[in-house]
């Protein structure tokens, strides 16, 4: 066998494995080394290439494709630095549970660490931060070589696929010439044998446990973050109102925004009213049941934190999330199966007590209070998300940026009848990779929003290539207070010494040329009837639509606190 | 003591310490963990903070500054992903051998691993990229720790600065509250006790066998990359005229553009002539000394390559680059200390023979058929890139973009009387985070030049924001050819499936947006005409200056072919 029919039914192995395993989207950054796969990917039928410049925005995108739809997406990129930028989605997908599998061409053997340009190396880039990593054997025609790699593809779909779920890294070095045999027909087979990954079932000691907890007439509060099992949210509504227990649930969980008909027990006011240590004394539980990842609520977390000896049971299929350390039980099992089980014998749903009455007294009032004050505030950052989250159609997708945007997601965003679901990168919360990971969410998608701050923003400006090349439809509202907003929340802004250097670090930055240069339609707003206008118009444009909605970092802290001091003087008022 | 002296004396000295080792300059990215380290250095006297918000610019903004001075710059930022955006630039600095000390802020021990908020693994997160990592103790007020503190933080300088200079990494893990006590009085006492990295002296019998060979009387050859040892320039050339043996000077050894005299046996143009077979055969070596890094020139290590049995010496004081392996004697020396010792007694200067005369003809004639035929040709990227280096001020600095660039640079750079510092991020040959490589170089610097590829401009358009937050001067002219122009010199140009797409990925991006957006000044030119009339304008502008120089992938290769075409036949012809 020559050369290049060696390295043709190398590659093609790989592909095809993975698309045997299930991968119908590859994500491409060009490169030279990583030739013969890019070619295979383009070549295989079922397999949809999404060319991305930029390899953090690549990561970033394959990351919130994979994240939106659950399913593994592959990523290829050239040798050297190029892998190195993969790093912070890399991260995130792990940390927020993401499946991806990252491939990276690389240098054969014998150009490595002996100054060879663009050879680093490569073996076990992402260090711990991926399940897994194998550095393959260079192409050869022995047979023995190619079902190891099938195996190894099937085996890396199915690591990356496995609870929790996350990033995998498969390294493949390529000696020249990189040129395989084009066209390729790829195998008539489209499957593997069947494969899967097993569901986490509860022990009979969980069941038990649970059931005597809930049956055991105390007051007993449900709390729920992000959740990979994507059932599990009506199974947690099921037992919440059999039980009458109250659910905090996180904008991630998606209760607020399910579509579904009003949930009798649901709390979305929480972060405002948890502000208040009169309240808190008044809500404090006998028992915590939680669910997914920690919310997003600093002021939840506080209350949490400050629970003594109760029963504290943390319930997370893919393990282990408590940093506050106070899980007097943590099974890691799926959620939905253990609470089926729990309601097996269908008991009788309990009507709403006085525990369940309070919170929901504290919730409709918050509720109605920051409704009512609102409309008074001056223009704030608040206000914007507010219309902002009451003008969403229904069936959107809502990513949301980290630092202040989840923050008034969280305040603003109460339980409605239409359906938006919420995402945002929570797994290491950073600003980096916004932009490309809601594009990502949104590439198969219609009706697509992304909420962001200036800084983010900027950090991934790079991102907005990949609307334009790959078509995507989507409007990004940018809530430019001219620096880092959050920081003005924090005890820093109360010191006199290098502020504005070092945290509000003011670029002056307005983003109409850059929207421009990716060919967007960009419209700025400095008010509330400007935004109402922009918002009209906008249902006729395609493509790439920014809104940049200036606002004033200082007022913003002003006026959230103007906003928490009238519900709170009321709240205690009318107690 | 109470928290907040403890912290702040714990930050205090980490920050003296750095200071008292020798670091002058931090680039800070914001957030909000990193907050006490921030202060600190932003409050000492003497030591610069420069703060870049996207930590991959502010990563390779550290390194090109570090890489220009030789001296290593610290990074701060804050825990989380932040932290991995430093792996491209890190990944650069180890090949490199830049130094570099990360520091990154960490949550505490408690918050790791346990799902908290912006919290990763950090320790080990750039793997086998840093020379050294360091997870620090808490603070705590322990004298053991301070003195622990002060020894650490000597030793991640020293260590970054000992051959192969490289970066290191401290985990700086650091619970809340964070603000420490200010305004913070430093210590008088400016520097510890002597302290320092010895030179690696030769061997007796290095400087046997190295006089041995030559004294031989062979055709010897002399190859000079890229040196960390700035004196070894001067010293090569010492050599190189006393025994007469050409020095084929890559443009990064800075031989070609060190404003000296003329440098008789020095040859520039190699990268052309060894391109013909016929040429190759008349100047085979005898034996090879090669120092520093690989040269750009693929056909000099091709050259290299084909070389058999000679005895093949590289010298390089930071160990083992040698991706052809063809070295029979590696030695880990310092350049500058072995010659010395071998020129020590002196020995006659030897006029040129016929082997140096032959090199020098083909270097001779190559050059004058390049400058002949040159101004023939259609409007390309070589010629644009022949105008630059012409226009070139005296003391400039050159910052040089991977792919074409750096080849166009190999090719049209030849042995002139100005001094121009040619720099380029070849430790991965990496087309991403050059813009901010290039301010870094050019932050304490005036006459400062990029020249850059479209997408690599656009891989790092972030790294704008740096001249106009740190005020850098800076002329950047970028060669847009809308696409990946290397691709097309490569074989896949030939084949006719998905080149456009995975190779070409023409993004039809201009820049003038960009630009404006940063308040630079912009300017297009189409034709020799336009550039040249540009390059007069420049002189009056301040601040950031792009000169986006438009041109056709496919006319580029053409012309260059044409021009190689050229100097074979008349070179051939005149044999």
């Amino acid at each position: 066998m020559n050369w290049k029919t060696v390295l043709t039914v190398y590659v093609k192995t790989i592909v095809e494995s993975l698309y045997q395993a299930g991968v119908r989207d590859a994500v491409i950054s060009p490169g030279s080394r990583s030739t013969p796969l890019a070619y295979l990917f383009a070549e295989h039928p079922d397999i949809q290439t999404h060319v991305v410049i930029d390899e953090r925005s690549a990561a970033f995108f394959a990351m919130g494709m994979a994240k939106k739809s659950s399913h593994p997406v592959v990523l290829l990129c050239t040798s050297g630095s190029a892998a190195a930028n993969y790093y912070p989605a890399i991260v995130e997908a792990k940390y927020a549970r993401v499946p991806l599998i990252a491939l990276t061409a690389d240098r054969p053997h014998e150009l490595r660490e002996v100054g060879a340009p663009q050879a680093i190396d490569q073996t076990h880039l992402y260090g711990k931060h991926v399940k897994w990593f194998v550095d393959l054997p260079q192409p050869s025609n022995q047979s023995n070589t190619i079902s190891y790699l099938r195996q190894t593809c099937y085996k890396a779909f199915d690591l990356s696929q496995q609870f929790p779920k996350g990033p995998v890294h498969l390294n493949v070095p390529l000696p020249e010439p990189l040129i395989p045999e084009l066209p390729v027909e790829f195998s008539k087979d489209q499957s593997r044998n069947s494969s899967g990954i097993g569901r986490t079932f509860p022990t009979s000691s969980m069941v038990r446990e649970l059931s005597s907890l809930l049956n055991s007439n105390q007051n007993g509060l449900i709390i729920v973050g992000e959740i990979a099992d994507e059932k599990a949210a009506d199974w947690i509504v099921d037992l919440s109102e059999t039980y009458q227990l109250p659910i905090l649930a996180d904008p991630l969980s998606q209760l607020r925004s399910n579509g579904d008909s009003p949930i009798q027990t649901l709390i979305d006011a929480y972060d405002t009213f948890l502000r208040f240590k009169e309240v808190q004394n008044e809500v404090r539980p006998d028992f915590v049941i939680r669910f997914g990842s920690m919310p997003v609520s600093k002021f939840l977390c506080q209350f949490m934190e400050e629970l003594e000896s109760i029963r504290f049971i943390v319930i997370d299929e893919g393990g282990h999330r408590d940093p506050i350390h106070k899980a007097t039980d943590t099974w890691a099992v799926n959620e939905s199966l253990l609470i089926k089980e729990v309601l097996q014998d269908r008991p009788t749903p309990q009507k709403p007590g006085k525990w369940a009455k309070k919170w929901l007294h504290y919730n409709q009032q918050t509720r109605m209070l920051i409704e009512e004050k609102s409309p008074l505030l001056k223009w704030n950052e608040g206000k914007a998300v507010h219309t902002i989250l009451n003008y969403l159609p229904d069936q959107s997708l809502l990513y949301v940026g980290n630092s202040m945007p989840i923050r008034d997601v969280d305040t603003f965003l109460s339980k409605q009848p239409k359906r938006v679901h919420v995402l945002a990168n929570r797994g290491t919360n950073g600003i980096d990779g916004v932009v490309s990971s809601a594009l990502g969410a949104s590439a198969k998608n219609t009706s697509n929003y992304l909420l962001i701050g200036d800084l983010s923003f900027y950090h991934d400006l790079n991102g907005l290539l990949i609307s334009q090349m790959e078509g995507i439809d989507i409007t990004i509202f940018v809530l430019n207070n001219n620096g880092g907003g959050i920081f003005s929340f924090l005890p820093q802004s109360n010191e006199p010494y290098h502020f504005e250097k070092l945290f509000g670090t003011p670029a002056n930055l307005t983003f109409e040329h850059a929207v421009q240069m990716y060919k967007g339609f960009y419209t700025k707003v400095i008010n509330e009837a400007e935004l109402e206008e922009a918002l009209k118009s906008l249902y006729t444009k395609q493509g790439l639509k920014v809104v940049e909605i200036m606002t004033n970092r200082e007022e913003n802290v002003v006026i959230h606190r103007e906003l928490w001091n009238f519900v709170s003087r009321e709240m205690m008022g009318n107690e």
